[in-house]
């Protein structure tokens, strides 16, 4: 197992700079199994992003069943890269989820009464906006979550390949998913068996000005 | 320097899996401030966070003038942590200048065609949006790389802390954004004083289902 390997000869993780430099998708992929323990440790720090109140509202379906994975990539308008990978991690945001969970969200170090406060400030603030507009808060927050599953799979030595172009409703569907929540990405996983394109951005200069 | 220094005695960069599980909030910080260098290789860093078809709509204004601080914290209803901060950084999400620039952004070992198909796919998706729609979009895209760096400056021994509440009118009349911009987040950022709350999350096996 890569991720709690201690032993160097085996793996170096680079640091996060390293990988957030050298990251690239990746849509060809060994066949090589992940370890279910690999995966349950890579989304757990995922969701050690931080999220506005602490609300959490990502959830993760972990799609390796061969069948299945020729279904969600038709759902994908066929995108080969998960048929090919061993696991395609289905993320979605459930702001329903989030908001009956608040109670256990909120930190406990805090005392009861400002407890029970944010609680009902946070339900107020969602109380009054439509499903829609709760959920694609909802899915904007998770996509924090995203960053960091994309940057700590790297680091991992995992390659990645995020995907926005599928049907949702077709997703919700075939993964019986409630109607009401909004899928941030689709992220096949695996060893890499290709180089993949490097990346490319814009210079950095142009996008920071200094006040 | 922290960020480029090779001498492990004065700063060894923690993993991105370590610095997930330790990452907090801090709204006390020293008075330090960050080297310009630091600041521009983080938010380079940053940048490096992958977005569909690369658009790379964030933007970036970090805010170092002290009396721009103050009015920038009354912005954010008095939130002292913007005050304290040697800078905090306004991250905000532009879909016309991203729009605009996506000849520049689409891959230059792309054949010429493809690039000019892409381009013109990307800006029809676009066009039939309101303004509205896509500026959320790219709001959300944002936070991809909201991510980035929240975790590598945490690496990179910077503690952060993110925000949404503010006035996003005040924030853009007070910087001169245009009117059409989407501001993800203000991440004061610097060196702690104060240890913070520790994280505190849902079970994570609890976010997580296997098929």
């Amino acid at each position: 197992m890569r991720i709690n390997s201690g032993d160097a000869s085996v793996f170096t993780q680079p640091t996060a700079a390293q990988a957030a430099d050298t990251r690239r998708s990746i849509r060809q992929y060994e066949s090589t199994p992940i370890p279910e323990a690999d995966l349950r440790e890579l989304l757990r720090l995922a969701g050690r992003a931080p999220s506005a109140y602490n609300v959490q509202p990502w959830r993760f379906v972990v799609v390796r069943d061969p069948e299945l994975k020729t279904s969600l990539s038709a759902a994908a308008y066929g995108q080969q890269q998960i048929v090919r990978a061993p696991a395609t991690i289905v993320m979605y945001s459930d702001m329903d989820s989030a908001l009956a969970r608040m109670p256990e969200s909120i930190h406990p170090d805090l005392p009861q009464d400002k407890r029970d406060a944010g609680v009902a400030s946070f339900r107020a603030t969602f109380d009054n906006q439509s499903v829609a507009e709760r959920e694609a808060w909802g899915n904007a927050q998770s996509n924090i979550a995203l960053g960091y599953l994309l940057l700590l799979a790297e680091t991992l030595g995992y390659a990645t390949s995020p995907m926005l172009g599928f049907d949702p409703e077709k997703v919700k569907t075939l993964l019986g998913l409630p109607e009401h929540v909004r899928i941030p990405a689709l992220v096949s996983i695996g060893f890499a068996a290709e180089e993949g394109f490097r990346p490319h951005r814009l210079p950095a200069e142009s996008m920071v000005e200094f006040r």
